[in-house]
């Protein structure tokens, strides 16, 4: 048993050191919130292969975490992200082998399947530019502010691709109604900031100056939370997302039942009791 | 033959006689339409142990009404439900072992199980405060009529728990879209009442004089409807919540051919013909 | 391999000669956009048992159309299609068996699954009223531009049958969310088109002289895009209606990969190298 025990404690591990080669990587003072920023503004932040690999091993890694309780994702330069890069990315693709393409659609789903297994929150904060693979990154973040000038767009038909990448046509949908999803996955075009607002892809917009304060700010309100219970909605809303309603109760009710015996219930009724403000701690 | 069909007739009965403990229980004079009045205004209609589950056996009952058509579901006082009351349930959870916390978030699940199961459509009259397990009942509803002063929060993440409670995770990305969802589950923010109009959680908002009249006005225009076909919709619209186009399309030609053979259909046909408004029986 | 390549250039034809007995089949010079118009005006362009026939025999038969890239779909004479003719449809029906009527109830049913299964995709121009299988025509297109004077009525229940018709049920929810589709399967009320453009059912609003050529420059855009990735969008977007998320980017990650062999995928990437704009070809 304490073998066990050891093993579980050993397992996990402080990220608020990790060293990021392909973005920036900041953690808060205590800890709870890090910040990634995608960071080639005068190219509008594009991803290449390495930060794509980097971004998935990272998001992998974060369900080992010991100290990260929500995960910020924004761009430098009043830019969210370009997309893959057309001279570091497309140009290879025009010339590999189909078992080399899909290592690369592969790869790049990975990503986002790292998004939505790890256990913290996601939020993005998009202005400017979020194109492509960016645009699949803020759709697979757990919300989303942008700002006024934000201009989202599914562009892939735009080289020749299909709107299905990276979950799009599993994701937006869900996101905005089918019909919208489908003229922006058929046609590629931007998704103003207003219409994003509107369909429910942005949950509010924010000014340029602000929107990476507010994304942080919302981060820190969960990171404070009950994170142990966030990270299981997070899994809930990713395990139900093809189950019917009464297999989701039941999976819920389970869920739930792991809950109420945490601290952090415990802690929140004690504080009502005591009419105080419950501190919580993620256990 | 004859003792099956007796039988068939034995397991209906009326509920327009049914005597509630845990809640008012009217029903329109012709037996038809039932609203259920969740009754503790000084405490804001919490739930308890009991009204979960007289709840629960109500809506698993209704399923051999001889009479109800429709239940329209309120709270006395202008406020809809506050949820599991903090004392008499929250308290007692914080020290119950996993097996029994296990049955009681089985429990709350089984009453939305049962209002989605039931044959009669639910309409919510949603005033004021609409909090945890009290929005679930909103949610579970097929349809919400709600008032301006109506403020509506998943508000599990606030004792310390997951926005994975009663079905949450799976009824209501489907309602108001996946983003809009996930903010309001990690963060148990209350949803004011024009956006819960803007998103789709409302059908419709009404001053609070008039929201119940609303409601069963509503309730009494599908009780005089065709309400057998009434209900398999509403079978259906649980059904298809996991199914494939294709396979959804099936379960509708099915589902349709048996309405086809209804009376209903041919006393609107007739009528059509005769120019006249049609009567419907249900049957 | 000759005989195998042979059948499969035989198997493919072009359809800009098709002759069609129960609407118009007009194709662009180029091959590209076929518009069906739905043409019985003075009666608001009711469906027959023979028009849905065709129709259905249509969109499969166009799996394999040579020329035809997308599909619009229209009503003649400012009225988009009032669903199945009371006196040539709904009055036999109710004198059918149910074999005869499941033949019925499964053959509209095909019409949406052609719909859904043509690679190419469908833009409905809707103006006036768009009634039961009407709104489902428009409904089981990929994009709806509607006008002013549209009222889309899922009407099902008026003439006493379910809301369950042609995959009302599961198409319905995911457009505009699964309260307001509630609400219009049980009611069988009109949406208005304002109702329609703010809830995602049309992508936008034309006005009534302008709504079929906006729907052609629509269909025009896209049948110039690259349109073997367009109908692959439309085959996943049908494909991952119930996959899990997991799931569904794998099958985006093989989609993907395929169409980044096609020669519209370089032909987008020489275009952008040599600052042009690309020329697609759909192969």
């Amino acid at each position: 048993m304490d073998a066990t025990l050891h093993t579980m404690d050993g397992h996990k591990r402080p990220y608020a050191g990790y060293q990021a080669s392909n973005f920036l990587w900041d953690v808060s003072d205590d800890g709870k919130v890090a910040t990634i920023t995608l960071n080639r503004p005068e190219r509008k932040n594009p991803l290449t292969f390495d930060s794509y690999a980097e971004l998935r091993d990272l998001f992998r890694g974060l369900v080992y975490a010991s100290d990260i309780k929500c995960v910020v994702v924004v761009g430098a330069g009043a830019n969210f992200c370009s997309g893959g890069d057309v001279h570091e990315i497309i140009g290879p693709l025009t010339r590999m082998s189909m078992p080399e393409l899909l290592d690369f659609t592969r790869m790049t789903g990975d990503l986002v399947k790292a998004m939505r297994a790890c256990p913290q929150p996601v939020v993005a904060a998009v202005d400017g530019i979020c194109a492509g693979a960016g645009a699949m990154i803020a759709l697979a973040s757990d919300m989303r502010i942008g700002t006024p000038q934000a201009r989202t767009a599914f562009l892939f038909t735009r080289v020749g691709l299909a709107g299905a990448d990276m979950g799009a046509c599993t994701l937006l949908p869900r996101m905005i109604g089918q019909g919208r999803a489908s003229e922006l996955l058929y046609t590629g075009r931007a998704m103003t900031a207003d219409e994003g607002l509107a369909w429910g892809f942005f949950n509010s917009l924010q000014p340029s100056a602000s929107v990476l304060g507010a994304a942080q700010e919302l981060a820190r309100q969960l990171a404070d939370g009950p994170s142990f219970a966030h990270s299981m909605t997070k899994k809930l809303l990713h395990q139900e997302w093809n189950m019917g309603v009464d297999e989701a109760i039941e999976a819920e009710a389970q869920a739930q039942a792991i809950c109420m015996q945490t601290k952090d219930f415990r802690r929140a009724y004690d504080a009502f009791v005591a009419k105080q403000k419950p501190v919580f701690e993620g256990d």
